[in-house]
């Protein structure tokens, strides 16, 4: 298929550039009576806005979702939801500099060679700013989940450079503009993103994300195991490098008597498999993280080359977030919440009649 | 789709368990033209082949692959091509001791909770015997991209528990039975599996595979990039908990000056990025990497439960092999294979008369 | 897959409610470089536009079509292509009515009993003003095929209840309200309908839509042969029932020595075949046929049941077409159009380096 | 995706060629638990194989299916299930004189066209042979459908040629070797077959397959209605020109007071939809129909041309069927088990909390 969707049974399909005149995309399959509006969706969508700290970019994005579709006195009816994010911030800046020439890092040399044309305003179709409608996407999963199955979906950022979360306490991420989970390092995260600004450099960052209560069974063999598809969907999120399930790159260096979880009557007493065995979800929390690279949007200069193959030297001058990972929150949640809910619609689709008694008591051992 | 199959344009459909009677599949949008038999196929299964060392399970898998269909006169009509390996090894074990039982680390507790009906024998579905038939897929994919394109696929094993490749020597690799790409390591390795098989134990690894002269342009935004869906195909191999692209989670650390790949006129300076911008192929090497968890078939006692909840002690007998890593050699690069192919048949079914003029020379800077 | 999409290399989702704020979707795969913008659509939009003639409904849509990505100075990037039609004629009419009563003829029974909810104003999403999103992406396919391939597809109203036209002239077909291809017929049509009119009933409709200059070789065997997917893509449109391809039903009482087609060095000598031989175009002309149903919109008084299955009698007021086969004929072409450029996409993905020479001339015997 | 595939949660992809060494395929997402033996799918190949009667083809196929996977003690485990039809006819015959030559009303042109190389033996890849498989997996549906929700699902030849069937008594079908429903006209059948032997030619033929007992709220809007994916199912048989749901192409002289369905408290009081209302099922029976075509297959001589484009003169000789549709009979059967099986796991995995109460009580009226 075309690469613009994503999901089988619940599919997002999306469209939209940078400095277009809208974002917008069709999230189909959702389940009918569902409780859903533009608010739920404008929450997440407002924890990924730029100019939200001074950690961020600047760069002004009302990005209000509309529903346009889908929804009848409050409640989805099953058929497709329309979304829309129209873009207000489209200011007719110049960017003819830009027009001809490759910047480094970015996608700019890849679309020309794809497509042999590129809108080139802001990234276009490659920009990040795409990932709105994955998070307004994200929330009416998130909320389904939630809301019939108990699932609860949190996100973070477990290292921000050399900078690492040491413990994890979940009330702290929203308390503060680096959705970071350990207050102790609050000071060095905030020196550090100071002295970057004064560099003009970017940095790299380590994203977690998180699902409580996914039941047990979601994930088809062999191909769509559910840990594939979660790889799938987060890599594919702008600047994402490597995704981990569990105790992802740590298992090299692990014997199989440590890492294989122990299953007692009361549950699992360990979760290095990250809630998932053998492609299928254990009941246990589903953990994934992901490396988000440096931006190349910097204003340290560049060299590269222009359409003509002529070696030209790079700034990136405008609006731009030195640590991307920092936004990349909610759409880290949006995207394991679609991929959840997918799995979800698939799996009771095939397995509904199955209704396996007894067992044991799936569940994250504390 | 239902989960045993992969790709769009170039499909994999895959059946067959551990001791079931054969395993099977349907490679379907192979391109016309192509001379392939099955002895080419099966260069690739002996690779896989268990047995091969000490350091790999004794099981004798004979892994004779048939051609059932889609050649004509030694070349592919282009039509859908099925692929037959029976299972020479039923050997009518008795395994009922297992039957009711979850081994910890296996797929015995997420197939049960899944489907309420499991194939206890050998893991059934969930068996890395599976993989056969993705050598085999692989290996049709990988030399029509030899052929028409160029395109040449390795994978290594770069890291086995503690010990890891200093140096990158793709000539020695196929020299030693643990596919490693350094020579000097090769004592401290036979040394280390001596060790873990009196232990009975097993360890995790890192296989790393690199695609050379991969066409630029490959990928389609935003879901389906490329290392999205190279993550997706990797992470769907047994044992995977985590793949890289490029410098995978090394970036976390970089900076944006010194992530981003120079451009030349005579090409990229470097590769950070492993051949892959904004989801698109650069024409650079393509370089992923995954990590492969321990295999928990070992002799260490380990406790779990059974479908009547009630605690149990596990030892798995048998004949395991006490690193999958070495075995996901052929496996990787199958898979990366597959989706190379895939994407290259989407690509020039969109964009078959783009032709851009001038541009630079891609290619891995060395 | 869920269901509000068609197509795998150019794909269209859409999404919208008759009543509802909007009509959209995304066209996705479309090749870059082709020129288009909003008047090439609105073409199309405004042959399909109701109130066009006395024999159409009154109903004012204005059907104003805007692109919102995916192009960019007037050419296609290959990026997916935003689509939204905003819905004028929104009025607040009371629906209240009908919100518990099933309209025979309608999908209000199988909507409610789907989904356990419904938005029943104007029949929500079952109402055929979805397809005015179909005829938008169909204009972009059309316009494709036709730059790039010389394909032209064209469909004209065949018959209308008991009247058949006799004459084919294409070139008729654009010059009355009723894209008749027979002139001799047109009074006989006027009457037929005001009379229709006066009793508040409706009729069934034939229509048929032609391809030209189709390339060789579309369509995959064996699931999704081109006559296959054209099947799906006509039947697909509302109030359809029937589906042909080339001599359709009258193949029953053919004899094989008169139905298959002979191949002389000039080419096909007749075109039973309707331009398909085994479910890959010949290259002759393309030829699909389909029954529309008289729409069940009426003012004759008729039987149903509310949602609480009590008795109730039913009158459907408003603004409705007697013979929606008449709007059809820009849907027909939009949805040959979409499968032929989808088949035209995947087949080059495939076969991009088959060169057969030398080869007989396809095209239509006249 | 590729074309050998069919369905979504309920996949069958398939593999084989007429005189290749066997057919296959894989049935992916059959649900876990139901009883299902190499037996229960014999009895349908039993009915599509050749030489049955002397009305069809004399030809010897085995035809005896292997079931190689998804089978634990008797019972589908919800993993992929593998099928396997060796091919026992394979003589080694003569087919040079026809390897460069297009058989007129074949796929010999397209495929050739298409590919540039071609499987000249008996029609490879497209001749009908490859039903084989899809009756196969058709039983699979079958025996879920009918087992899980009481499904039925029959066919019938209801016209051959001229001779149209009159009554329609199901009892009589499967006691005449015409799978005839109108016991009155056997007579008839067997003098037009006759005759028709003699000339060496072949006939046209309409099946009619009806499926009971379907639950209410199957297929999806807009474009996956359940009426067109049927029409593209039963479309992708070989030989099939046409299809109609519930009364096809009579509606287009019926009057939307004639053909509209009444429902009462007690249910639809007709079922001139053929079970279909907006796409979506309504409980009633769906009705289809198909148009087969003449075997182009005869032994009266024929014009066409070979790979030189130099005129020949054809007669096809060997063991072939002059009717094709009496063992089109459980191809349908198949095709619509598969589609109905497909649409009942989608909707269930969309809807499976949707509890729609007080209702009418669908079912055919008699």
């Amino acid at each position: 298929m075309a690469g613009n969707s994503i999901g089988q049974l619940f599919k997002v399909s999306t469209f939209g550039e940078s400095h277009g005149i809208a974002l917008g995309g069709v999230v189909d399959g959702c389940p009918p009576g569902l409780e859903i509006c533009e608010a739920d969706l404008q929450i997440d969508l407002d924890r990924r806005k730029p100019g939200q700290s001074r950690y961020t970019t600047q760069r002004r994005e009302e990005d209000a979702v509309k529903i346009l579709s889908g929804i009848f006195e409050g409640r989805t009816t099953g058929t497709s939801i329309g979304l829309l994010i129209e873009n207000g911030d489209q200011r007719s800046k110049d960017y003819s500099k830009i027009a001809d020439v490759y910047r480094p890092g970015h996608g700019d040399y890849t679309y020309w060679h794809k497509y042999g044309i590129r809108d080139y305003r802001g990234g276009g179709r490659s920009s990040a700013r795409e990932t709105a409608i994955r998070v307004a996407a994200g929330a009416i999963a998130k909320k389904y989940l939630k809301q019939f199955h108990g699932v609860e979906i949190n996100a973070c950022l477990s290292q921000l450079g050399p900078i690492k979360a040491e413990q994890f306490d979940w009330s702290e991420v929203e308390e503060n503009p680096f959705f970071f989970p350990d207050s102790t390092k609050l000071d060095a995260l905030d020196e550090y993103m100071r002295a970057l600004k004064k560099e003009g450099d970017s940095i790299g960052a380590k994203v977690t994300v998180v699902a409580k209560n996914v039941p047990v069974g979601l994930g088809e063999p062999v191909f769509d195991r559910l840990d594939a598809e979660i790889a799938h969907s987060l890599m594919s999120i702008n600047a994402v490098k490597g995704v981990e399930i569990g105790d992802g790159f740590e298992v090299i260096e692990q014997k199989g008597s440590e890492h294989r979880d122990t299953i007692t009557p009361e549950g699992f007493t360990s979760n290095h498999a990250g809630g998932v065995l053998a492609g299928i979800s254990t009941g246990q929390d589903i953990v994934a993280s992901i490396a988000l690279k440096p931006t190349s949007s910097i204003t340290v200069p560049g060299k590269s080359i222009n359409t003509q193959n002529e070696a030209v030297e790079m700034i990136t001058k405008g609006r731009h977030d030195p640590c991307v990972g920092i936004r990349a929150i909610p759409i880290a949640e949006a995207m394991l919440a679609i991929t959840l809910m997918d799995h979800l619609l698939r799996h009771q689709g095939q397995n509904k009649h199955v209704n396996v008694q007894p067992g044991p008591i799936p569940g994250q051992a504390e």
